[in-house]
């Protein structure tokens, strides 16, 4: 009895619901320590779930300091078929503010197309297509094993940060050794807009801190004579962007990947409201490098921001000193090829640059940096994605789009050392790590359908091809 | 029995030890209520001091919201003589910390030239040496009422910046009537180097806040794209001061009263030690307005200082945001002529011409300011004082000098309308506000040698030529 994939997701529609409807009720929030047995329920209802779909190993690692991650394999039984690692996470955001939740966040509620919940997106809805369409995939193909070898990782602690990941897969190495990554954890730009992502930035980030005099000082009495750190470090910070926006430390866009001219048409299709944006940021204006577009700043171009700045007096009134202290917090989001080691030494020039005769500086980094992570177009790996999520769209063109943040990925691909990509069906609107997060139910089936078809398309790349994007 | 000036305080010596003995072992400490009994008790004793010296009139005032202040009035027999109002202060600072103390600070202790107590300089032992002072001058001009008619304003706040002084003033504005004042509570440049304050800087206070997005953002998904408060108000800071130092407010410098040539030529006179001034500050480096001493930057030039900077996150560790908002305390010290509300002006014009699209931005002052306090050279009631510093001192020239600070005394000047000079004898290392406090004894015998001198060439200037100063 032969069907196609699509019908197969049709017809086994409820199959998924009920599973959702069960794995959405626990709670598993990982930055909550109370909330850690949920999270550890969370894993084993995951574990099951990935044995009932006919997983044969199906295992859950609680044997480091992280919380539980879920590891399954299914291997094809084509010896020389790719293998794939799936990455995707259990645990889930905090709840609060509660008050602003329409409904209750554990209590998944359908509404028309949409499944409300904490997580249904971000990201057990996604996670969990992935088993109604690998069922889609064996029915539709007539297999019993899948057309590749696949392994999925499911972290419990990535809403958390992923502080434990990197041991994690340090540990599990050999186990996790794979061809090509998807990883499932991203969005499209809109329901009729298919997209997968192609990067995501990396960061440096450091506090750096301006001394002065020794003491604070009566402003009065010594103002106007000695240099002052807060307006010295202000000083900096006004000279971190030129009035073009461009970034000042030196050296900072000698490795920057720039965007072809196909990446820039391509980004330029993407359907982008400008006062959409500002409603989502609730800003007034919008502001970046001269010469990009919004989109292209968010996910092509590395950035300085201040996330905090602070010295000398704050509370309330005013209290008359010249601060003896100042510092800033800098992040910088890097893009390919930006090495966070070369930025990290840049900005320590930059700092060296602009602390005058006077102040003493310190620089002081958070760890050593995470490099951004790009998916280059045109590989056979970025090609079979790209086909089959537009075999799932009807033919569809699949623009590439790119994040601004900086998640696990990076330190995954680094780990496997093998090509990524991203198939993610959520969409801007799903309310992700904010009250009354939600799902398009339709956009997790047509995510089943294309890991179905994905499945057999890299199948027929063959593994050595995959490795070489 | 005909004396001198001189004769009389040396012969006399001991009563004013006695008396400073006595008076420093009260803890009239302002700022801390606990110690506000020790106030009124600091009061009562220099009311009795005053009483004994010969006062016919003695008036401990706390008929207001203000710590006790103390009235003392003697008129002088010539009913055209001029009447000259003393302002001092008998609170004291805290002592914290205390064990930066070699002595007890409520256990008076000399050591040779050297007395030890808080309040020795500041401001009991330059308060003293007026009473042993007018004994002088009735005993070498064998008058039985002083040449001019004196009345004393002796405030129990000033250490906790005068918080009722303005009511105290308009209070008893008939009774503080005057012809000119004398403030006893500033020093000189070094024992051998008789000088005089002839200004104190004014002051205008505001915070400066900007308004980003209406939440923290997230620095990886939406930074580049957006304005950034903190980055912008570092821009702002940044646009202060240009590169010679100086402020860059619309209209700063408009009202500037310029050093005249004797001015600059007579400051350059003081010994000015720029490593000493380094130890003092405990700083590295000098900086300010470019073509000014420090002497000069301190005390003629007008400057803008950040008291205070904060916004976006300031804990351990990062949390990348884009902030919503940003704030900067500043201060600005005034000089003559500027008028506080101008200045005023000038800042709100220069934040709305650094306020970027996209940002939301707010100043709030601290009240509406205080003017400068300027003595100007040459005028009869500076020439008389400058001559009875220079005879106490055996001839010596008089240096003018300025404080960087701003006290009560341009309000005090702005209530009694009237000219004002300043006698002090104090020394830039009394510790004052400090641990250690100390005052030259030496240095106060000249002080009360002053006094009476200068109420003679008072006399002989005259109320009105006094009053047109």
């Amino acid at each position: 009895m032969v069907t196609t994939e699509r019908d197969y997701v049709a017809e086994h529609r409820d199959d998924l619901l009920h599973d959702l409807d069960q794995w959405l009720r626990i709670p598993g929030i990982s930055a909550q320590p109370e909330r850690h047995d949920d999270v550890r329920r969370s894993a084993e209802w995951f574990a099951d779930a990935a044995r009932r779909t006919g997983f044969p190993t199906v295992e859950v690692w609680g044997d480091g300091p992280w919380l539980p991650a879920v590891f399954a394999e299914w291997r094809s039984d084509d010896p020389d078929a790719p293998v794939v690692l799936v990455y995707a996470h259990h645990d889930v955001q905090p709840v609060d503010p509660l008050e602003l939740w329409h409904t209750d966040p554990f209590e998944p509620t359908i509404d028309g197309d949409l499944l409300r919940a904490r997580g249904a997106s971000d990201d057990k809805g996604q996670l969990l297509f992935h088993l109604l369409g690998l069922q889609a995939h064996l029915a539709a193909t007539g297999r019993t094993s899948p057309a590749v070898t696949l392994k999925f990782i499911v972290e419990g602690e990535e809403e958390s940060g992923s502080p434990h990941f990197e041991e994690l897969l340090a540990t599990h190495r050999e186990r996790l050794a794979c061809d090509v990554v998807v990883v499932t954890d991203t969005g499209m730009v809109a329901p009729d807009v298919p997209s997968t992502v192609t990067g995501m930035r990396g960061m440096v980030a450091a506090t750096v801190s301006f001394h002065g005099p020794d003491l604070d000082l009566h402003s009065g009495v010594f103002g106007g004579a000695i240099p002052n750190p807060a307006t010295e470090i202000a000083r900096l910070v006004a000279a971190l962007h030129d009035d073009q926006g461009r970034v000042q430390v030196p050296g900072f866009y000698d490795d920057v990947l720039d965007l072809t001219d196909t990446e820039r048409d391509l980004f330029a299709k993407v359907p982008s409201d400008e006062g959409e944006f500002l409603k989502v940021t609730k800003s007034r204006a919008l502001r970046g490098e001269h010469g990009f577009s919004t989109l292209e700043r968010l996910g092509a171009r590395p950035t300085a921001e201040v996330n905090g700045i602070g010295g000398g007096y704050i509370g309330a009134g005013h209290k008359t000193i010249v601060p003896s202290d100042a510092f800033v917090k800098l992040s910088f989001r890097l893009v390919a090829d930006q090495d966070p080691a070369t930025i990290i030494k840049g900005v320590e020039q930059f700092v060296t640059d602009h602390t005058p005769e006077g102040i003493v500086s310190h620089v002081e980094w958070e760890g050593s940096g995470v490099r951004a992570c790009l998916v280059p177009l045109g590989t056979p790996a970025y090609n079979a994605l790209s086909g089959a999520i537009s075999e799932a769209f009807d033919g569809a063109q699949v623009l590439p789009t790119r994040e601004g943040g900086s998640g696990p990925e990076a330190g995954l691909q680094a780990a496997v050392d093998r090509p990524l990509v991203f198939l993610g069906v959520g969409l801007p609107d799903d309310q992700i790590h904010a009250p009354n997060e939600k799902v398009t139910l339709s956009m997790l089936y047509k995510g089943a359908e294309a890991a179905a078809l994905l499945w057999t398309r890299f199948a027929e790349v063959g593994a050595e091809a995959l490795r070489s994007s």
